[in-house]
C-alpha cells in the first residue's frame, strides 16, 4: 500500500503582497494548481536547457485553460548565465511575443531561473504578476520564498536586484526525483539553516531523517520542505526588506559568498558554498564565545552526512585569508567596509555582527584547505 | 533692482515615501539644499558628458559636507544610451568603489541620467536612495517626479524598469541657463501638457508668458515649474503605480512614443515627440466627438509657438499609418493588442480609451507629412 500525502499550504503574510506556497507530489501536471492567479491574455514560462525537456510541456499543459497563448522561453542553465545578458532573453521574448504589463510569468526551475525570472517580472514595463515553480530542492525552502530577486555582477553576486513578491509558489516534490545528487544535497544545506538560527528540535529532526530526505521519501520531504518554508515566511513577514532580522537568513552567506565569487561562481554550487560558510560562521560563533565547540562539532557532521563540504578551497596560495576578507568586504550586508556576520547566539538563535579581521583570519586559516 | 524669487516647495504625498520637490534658482551651490538626507558614508553622482563640466564640481562642493567620499561617475550623453550597456556603468562605479546598500545617489542631469540613476538606485543591492538634481526644463516637470525609471530596449522604450522613488528632487532654475532651446522647447511639451488634461486657466498663463518662459525668466519659469510638479505631484499621490489616473500624464505619449521608436530614439527629443503627439492626440479626441476644432487649433497653435513640431513624421513610405499602429501596438499601455489612448474628454479633463484602426489611420493620415 502506498501512502499518500495531502498538499500542504505555507502562507506569507505580507499585507497586499501576501501569498501562499503549496507543497505536495505532482503540482505542476494540475490545472488546479494555477487556480485563481491575476487574469490575463498570456503566460511566459521560463526555464532552462536542462528543466524545460523534463517538466516544460507538462506546465505548458497545466497553464492552457487559464491563458489564451502560453509562450516559453529556455534560457541556459548554470550559475555562470545569471547575467544581464541571459535576463535579456526574457525581455526579448516578452517584446517579440508583444506580452502586455498583465502578462504572467511562470518561473519553472532551480534559484537560478526563480532569481532572474522574478527580476525580470519586477523590471518589465516596470512590473508584471509571476509564480515561482521551483524544481530544485534548494529554491523550494529558499530562493523562491521571499521575493529576493537579481542577477549577479562580475564584481559581486545578486548586485543588481529587487524585492518583489511572487503570485504565488508551487513546490511540486515530485520533479526532485530528477535532481541529481549533488543538488540535492545543496538543497539540504539551506534546510539545515533553519536549525541553528531559529528551531533546535528541527535540527534534531533532520538527523533522524537525513537518509529519508536524500533517498527523497516524499513524507520526509513534505515535512521539511514545509517546515522550512514556515521559518522563512515568519522571518520575511516581518522584515521584508532586510532591514535587520532577514539577514539572519543569511547564516554561513557571507563565508559562501566569498567561496562562489573567489572561486568564480558556478564551481561550487551555491549550497555547497553556504554548507561550508556554516561551518565557518559556527566556528567564528565559537570563537565569540556564543557557542560551545559541541555545537559546532554537531552542526559540522550533520553538514557532512548530508554530503556537503566543510573546509573551505584555498582562493589565494600567498594570502588566502586576505582574499576571503577582500571578497567578503564587498557583501551586501558590509557597512562602509566593516563585514557584517550572521552567527549563532546560542543553539536556535541568530544575531548580525562584525568582529576583528584578526579573529575572521584565524577562522579562514583553520577552516579552509592548505593546498587548492 | 533685480527681483530675487524665493524657493518653492512642492510636497507628494506617499505615505513612507513621500518627499518633496525644492525649486528656485541657485540651489545645487547650497550645501544646505542636501541636509537631512538618509545618513551614509558614500555619495554617488551619476552625471553625462555634457552637464559633468558645467555642474559636477558645485555639486560636488555642496555634498562634501554631507559624505566622507563624494564619488562621480560620468556617462555618455543621449537617448541612444540609455541602455543596460550605460546603466551598468553605474554599478560598475559603486561595486568598483565598494558602496553599501546605504550609499545615496545623486542624478545630476536630464530625464537620461534621472531615469538610470533612479533604476540603478532601485536596483543596487535591490535598492539604495536616490536624489533627483534635473537640469532639463523637461526633467524638472515631468521625469524627475513620481518615481518612473528605467532603460529602453531596442524593441521599446522604457520597456525595463521600476517605481522607485526619489529621496527629495531639487530643481535648480539656474541650471536652465546653459540649456539649448530646443530642449526648452522639449520641455516647455510636458508643462503644455498639464492644461489639457487637468487645469486650463494654467493653458491661458502659459499662453501669455510663453515668450517669458522661452527667455528663460525666473520668475515665470518658477511658476510654470510648480504648477507642473503641483499637478504631477496630486496624479501621482493618487495613483503611484499607474493603475488608472495616472495614465492621463501620458497625453500625446502612444503617438510620441511612435514617433520616437519609429525614427530611432535620440532622433527627436521626447519632448518634441509629445508636442507632436498632443496634436495627433487632440485631433484623435476631435474626431471621437470629445473637444470641438477649435480647441484642437488653440493647442496646436500653442505648441506651434513653444517650437516645437506639429507635424509627425513619415516613418514608412508605403504605410506610414499601419507602421504608427503597430509601434503604438507594443506601448506599455496597450492591453492584449488594443492601444489605450490619452484623450481630451472636454477641456482640462482626460481619458483614457481605445479607437478604432481606422479612425486612427485618418487621424494619423491627416497629422503626418507625406514624405520625409
Amino acid at each position: 500500500m502506498s501512502l499518500t500525502f495531502p498538499t500542504q499550504a505555507v502562507s506569507i503574510d505580507l499585507q497586499d503582497r501576501s501569498y501562499s506556497i503549496a507543497i505536495g507530489a505532482d503540482l505542476i501536471s494540475q490545472a488546479s494548481t494555477f487556480a485563481d492567479l491575476p487574469k490575463a491574455a498570456a503566460a511566459l514560462i521560463v526555464t532552462n536547457a536542462t528543466v524545460a525537456p523534463l517538466y516544460a510541456a507538462r506546465l505548458q499543459a497545466a497553464l492552457a485553460p487559464h491563458y489564451k497563448t502560453v509562450h516559453q522561453v529556455v534560457l541556459p542553465d548554470g550559475e555562470e548565465f545569471k547575467t544581464w545578458q541571459t535576463l535579456n532573453l526574457i525581455f526579448d521574448a516578452l517584446l517579440e511575443n508583444n506580452c502586455d504589463r498583465k502578462t504572467v510569468l511562470f518561473a519553472l526551475g532551480g534559484g537560478v531561473v526563480g532569481d532572474m525570472t522574478g527580476f525580470a517580472a519586477a523590471s518589465y514595463m516596470r512590473g508584471v504578476p509571476f509564480v515561482q515553480v521551483p524544481t530544485t530542492l534548494l529554491a523550494q525552502v529558499d530562493s523562491s520564498v521571499g521575493g529576493k530577486t537579481g542577477i549577479n555582477h562580475p564584481l559581486g553576486k545578486n548586485m543588481v536586484g529587487a524585492f518583489y513578491q511572487p503570485q504565488r509558489v508551487v513546490c511540486d516534490l515530485s520533479t526532485l526525483n530528477t535532481l541529481p545528487e549533488r543538488e540535492v544535497s545543496a538543497g539540504l544545506a539551506e534546510i539545515i539553516k533553519y536549525g541553528p538560527i531559529a528551531d533546535m528540535a528541527f535540527l534534531d529532526w533532520l538527523g533522524a531523517h537525513l537518509a529519508a530526505l536524500r533517498a527523497r521519501d516524499v513524507g520526509a520531504l513534505t515535512h521539511a520542505v514545509r517546515r522550512s518554508c514556515e521559518i522563512k515566511a515568519e522571518v520575511v513577514s516581518q522584515d521584508e526588506r532586510e532591514g535587520g532580522l532577514r539577514a539572519i537568513l543569511n547564516f554561513g552567506h557571507t563565508f559562501g559568498h566569498a567561496i562562489e565569487a573567489g572561486l568564480g561562481y558556478g564551481q561550487w554550487l551555491h549550497g555547497e558554498a553556504v554548507g561550508c560558510g556554516m561551518v565557518m560562521a559556527a566556528h567564528l560563533s565559537h570563537r565569540l564565545g556564543l557557542v560551545d565547540a559541541a555545537f559546532v562539532q554537531r552542526l559540522t557532521h550533520l553538514i557532512e552526512r548530508a554530503g556537503l563540504p566543510t573546509r573551505g578551497p584555498l582562493l589565494d596560495e600567498a594570502d588566502n585569508a586576505g582574499r576571503y576578507l577582500e571578497l567578503m568586504r564587498v557583501d551586501k550586508k558590509a557597512e562602509g567596509g566593516e563585514i557584517r556576520f550572521v552567527l549563532i547566539d546560542g543553539p536556535g538563535r541568530a544575531c548580525v555582527r562584525g568582529a576583528s579581521d584578526a579573529l575572521v583570519r584565524e577562522v579562514i586559516n583553520a577552516c579552509c584547505a592548505t593546498s587548492a
